[in-house]
Order: C-alpha cells, then sequence, then structure tokens
C-alpha cells in the first residue's frame, strides 16, 4: 500500500535495527483519513472471504478495526489484556508473551462475541514475532470459530512471525511488509 | 440520546447500585453503527466550537474517539496507561486511580502531540467519579492547549464526577446520563 509506505518513510522513525516508531500517526496519535484508506485496503483484500466479526487486542488494534469495519458492516471485539494470575470464568485466553514490553500477560475475550457461527477477521497494527497474532488466532481456535484471516497493517518480516504463521496455512495480508531497519533506513520488501 | 438510552436497557446490565455493564455493545464488543450515530451525535452538540483534536484514553475510549474524528475531521490522540513508577522524559503526565479495577496508574500523552494551538476535545466512554477525566483535562492544562470540552457517552451523574468538573467550569456533554441504577432497574435523568 504505496501510501502508508510513503507515510512510514516520511513520519516513521527507525531506532536500531528492530523498532519503528509510528507513534504520530498509527499508535498515539491517530491519522484518521490513513486509518479510512487502510480500512478500505483491508476490505478489498478479504472481498473473497465471509467476515462476520473483526477482532483486534487493546489498544493500538481498537482505532484501526473499528474503522475498517465500517466497510465491512460488522462489530468488532477487542481482546483485553490482564495479568496472567487473574482468571476469570467465561473466557477465552491466550498467554503472550511482549518482547517490545518484556512482559507476559493474558488476552481475554469473554466467550458470549465469539462462537462457531462466527467467521472471523483478525486485525492489528504491527506484527513481528507473532505472540500477539498467535494468541488471537488460538482465541479463534477455542470458540470453533472460522477464522477468515488476519490484516496487518506493518509487518516486520525479519522478525519471523509472519513466516511461522503462514506456514501453518493461515491466511495474513500485511499493508507494509520491512525487509530491514537500520535506524534512518527503513527498507520494504 | 434516545437510541442509545434504549440500547442500554436492551442489552446493558446494571449490578449492583454502582455498575453498568455494556460490553455487548460499547466497550469489548463494539457495534460499530452505534458508535457512528454517537460520533455524530458528538459533532452535532460540539459544532459551536472550534476543535483540532480528539483526546481520549485507552482503551474504551479509542474506538469512540476515532469514529467521531472521522466528522471533525481531525486526529486522534489517546493517552497511554502506565504504571506510576516508570517515568519517562516528553510527555504529559496525570495520576489517576481506577475505583473500577482499584488501582493507580500514570496516564502519558507524548509532548510532541499536544501543544498551545490546540483545541482539545476529550472524548470517553464513561463518566463516573471523574478520575480519568479529572487526569485528561489536567494533561490538556499542562500542554496550554484550550479545552473545547468533553463528550461522554455514558454518565452516571450519582457518583458525583461530572458535576465536580462542572463546577469547575469545565463544559460536558453527555449522551445517556444515569440517575440510579438498581440491579435491573437503570433510570435515567
Amino acid at each position: 500500500m504505496e501510501i502508508l509506505k510513503e507515510r512510514i518513510l516520511k513520519d516513521g522513525m527507525g531506532i536500531g535495527t528492530e523498532i519503528l516508531k509510528v507513534d504520530s500517526f498509527l499508535n498515539h496519535q491517530l491519522d484518521i483519513g490513513l486509518l479510512n484508506a487502510i480500512g478500505q485496503e483491508f476490505f478489498t483484500l478479504f472481498s473473497d472471504v465471509k467476515v462476520t466479526k473483526i477482532l483486534t487486542i487493546e489498544a493500538s488494534g481498537i482505532a484501526i478495526a473499528s474503522i475498517a469495519a465500517q466497510y465491512f458492516k460488522v462489530p468488532v471485539v477487542f481482546a483485553k489484556k490482564a495479568e496472567p494470575n487473574t482468571m476469570v470464568d467465561g473466557f477465552y485466553e491466550a498467554d503472550i508473551h511482549s518482547f517490545t514490553k518484556n512482559k507476559d500477560y493474558i488476552a481475554r475475550v469473554s466467550k458470549k462475541f465469539l462462537g462457531e457461527q462466527d467467521h472471523i477477521l483478525i486485525i492489528d497494527d504491527f506484527l513481528a514475532k507473532g505472540c500477539a497474532l498467535k494468541g488471537l488466532v488460538d482465541i479463534v481456535a477455542q470458540s470453533g470459530a472460522t477464522l477468515a484471516g488476519c490484516g496487518i497493517v506493518i509487518e516486520k518480516a525479519f522478525q519471523g512471525g509472519g513466516q511461522a504463521l503462514r506456514n501453518q496455512g493461515i491466511r495474513i495480508e500485511s499493508l507494509a511488509v520491512i525487509k530491514s531497519i537500520k535506524d534512518h533506513n527503513i527498507n520494504f520488501y
């Protein structure tokens, strides 16, 4: 998606070889016009599959999923993050390790809002090592719903998470796929 | 806002005298059509003031603020929640006590994204004792921006936060104002 790549080059900030900061338009301040273009692009990419609900995870995924959901005309469910020791009945849960924050947490979705009749599109802002996405895929599997696919805004391909999940037969569409980061040099596939 | 009140009566769940659960349409599963109606209503209510940015706080406020921002045609900034002991330079910060979760946290907004040229509309899902909203108002004051007002989806008036802030001269527009909750009986003003 060209306008996204151009925006990353213009306003994104590479730090070292692993980190890309996009907090001026994607995950702290939100450019709603860009999010609309992203939502439309996901709708085009996934127009060949049935989608009854969009699943994301707090916090950065919520804006993108909500704007995209307007095109699909379906509800959004966002997984909540909780401390690992707070077990609650009535939820699908997945353990997730955050490399960014170097901590473990539980992603939790009420059983009321996902079931076997659903066709789920997962949407998130980043895909790096794939821990969060694996957790969401696991929650969809627990619910018995059909996984329609995963829409990712920025995939850091060099961190391997996308490849590992695609090898399991999961469909992932990423709007910008990054080959390498070296400080101010951000290279796309 | 009638359709919101009807929805609360239909799908909201009062627990005891203080808690209203609206997780099936507002803060876990999101009814995007309803959020669009809410966004339009905020746009109508605040059409008399200048708004250059919408400020909210993760996580439940993000979807509402992002959908509303499409009508105002402005960016959204969402305050991030952090543990009280993680100080970072370059941020406006406010201490907030969450009665719902019975813990303290810091709300943090990068100084890059709020400044004295801004006219800020704060949007959030709930107003109860007003701790989160007070924190966001404080962050706007630190930035030197003009506070255009606060748009709240559901105000639990009996918990007093709204009155205290209005007494300070802050404009708050709440789309559904609850007088009392007694289990399944939810009474509006």
